[in-house]
């Protein structure tokens, strides 16, 4: 220590849960490093998936109440829409392709390849691990249709996602979630960042992680397809997609402040 | 859109800033890409980067004044400590190798590579780095010396981070830090999480960003340089981290609500 400093002796005792979730966290990180080596996951991805830790972590690393809403509400969407579909890029298949199946067939929703960081090698090479994994028909190798947006990111299959009115993504960029949009189509998004683009833009926005996300859709899409459209509409009609960010923004806020109050 | 479903009119208005920062972003964010490539970064310390990112993003992607006073703290620490010793992994080395030297030079405390994911190769790697950096003088080859944890990360120089009495760490794991700190050391912190373990262990946290907060201390350094000891004592007598990282905590926090009540 140095001399006439206390500084050491102000210890700030803030305790950190050691929780199963952490446990949770690391087992993710694994998927997405061998996602790395195996040629599906870009460097980029790497680092958004870090992103997406960061803002686990604030959200307490479970669902919190507005995404099971929102989840509710996008599992409606997507069994109400004339036509469905998933977007997948290489994160989420290395970090749960078996649960993306699964919803897919549920929703009868196809699974179209759709990269930010495209390259038609890694297209392949995420078709094949869906393919391992269960998957019987993966689009996204065709990008026979654009959508209005600049560059590589605009091809997307004409019988996928271009047609579709009702499209799921996940760690999704916000100018493509965007262009969805004002093409006229509903976009329900997964993504941890309430602020990002792609959350503000998206008329379903579920702020929760991937697996957790697709478990409990894939649980209420179980249940929810034998319900009528009317219900189904009902669900969407209470559902507020601004009240639900605002609430989970005020939240993360307040498990903050509750943090810098206990630091005393 | 669906039919009897206005969820697309309800479009949350929040804005982003578009701001020269998010330029910066990217450019930290190729500087850790090309580190992966150089065999410099490990992809544990990819998405350790995207962690940063996002809290960065929480801050404003700027110094915030109790960071500015953190630093202030921090440079008059390793000014008044007998020996200090400035810690460098891959993502600090690949960041910003030329500040990391100026600043080593100027608080006259040698650079010492001390990894979390160990490899020689790796030492060896960042080492050669740095020196192509400028850099004279760098440690962490011999490793022998050990901290009180366990396994690979206990050891370093004995002439380097085990006889300084203030170390400057950066992007570092918390189990070091209270080492460092168990030992009788000061652990002068860079980390842009303010709950995580390094922040709560530090005797002084600097939540910035790396190359910000280098910056800054590479321009106090040089007036503090001249400072006297007491005068550089009375800077530490009146820093309290404690209120440094809850105060910070309540700026993100009130940060997040006003985004929340800007939403409507």
């Amino acid at each position: 220590m140095l001399g006439g400093w206390k500084g050491g002796e102000r210890m700030v005792k803030v305790k950190i849960p050691e929780s199963h979730p952490r446990r949770e966290s690391l087992l993710y990180r694994d998927k997405i490093v061998e996602g790395l080596d195996e040629g599906i996951v870009s460097k980029e991805g790497l680092i958004a998936h870090g992103r997406g830790e960061a803002f686990d972590y604030l959200l307490g690393e479970k669902t919190v109440e507005e995404a099971l809403d929102a989840e509710k509400a996008g599992v409606a969407a997507m069994l109400l829409g004339r036509s469905s579909a998933i977007s997948v890029n290489g994160n989420t298949a290395a970090l749960a392709p078996e649960k993306l199946i699964e919803l897919s067939e549920l929703l009868d929703a196809p699974l179209e390849v759709n990269l930010f960081y495209k390259s038609e090698e890694r297209v392949e090479r995420i078709i094949a691990h869906l393919k391992k994994h269960g998957a019987s028909r993966v689009l996204g190798r065709k990008g026979d249709a654009k959508l209005p947006i600049e560059s590589e990111r605009a091809k997307v299959d004409s019988d996928g996602i271009y047609r579709a009115d009702v499209v799921l993504v996940a760690l999704e960029d916000g100018d493509r979630t965007e262009a969805l949009e004002k093409m006229g189509k509903s976009v329900v998004a997964i993504d941890l960042n309430p602020l990002s683009r792609t959350a503000q833009k998206a008329a379903i926005s579920i702020i929760d992680e991937l697996s957790r996300a697709l478990d409990n859709m894939i649980d209420m899409a179980r249940f929810m397809r034998d319900l009528s459209a009317d219900e189904l509409n009902s669900v969407l009609e209470s559902y507020d997609n601004d009240r639900i960010l605002k609430s989970t923004l005020e939240k993360i806020a307040k498990g903050l402040m509750m943090l810098g109050l206990e630091s005393r």
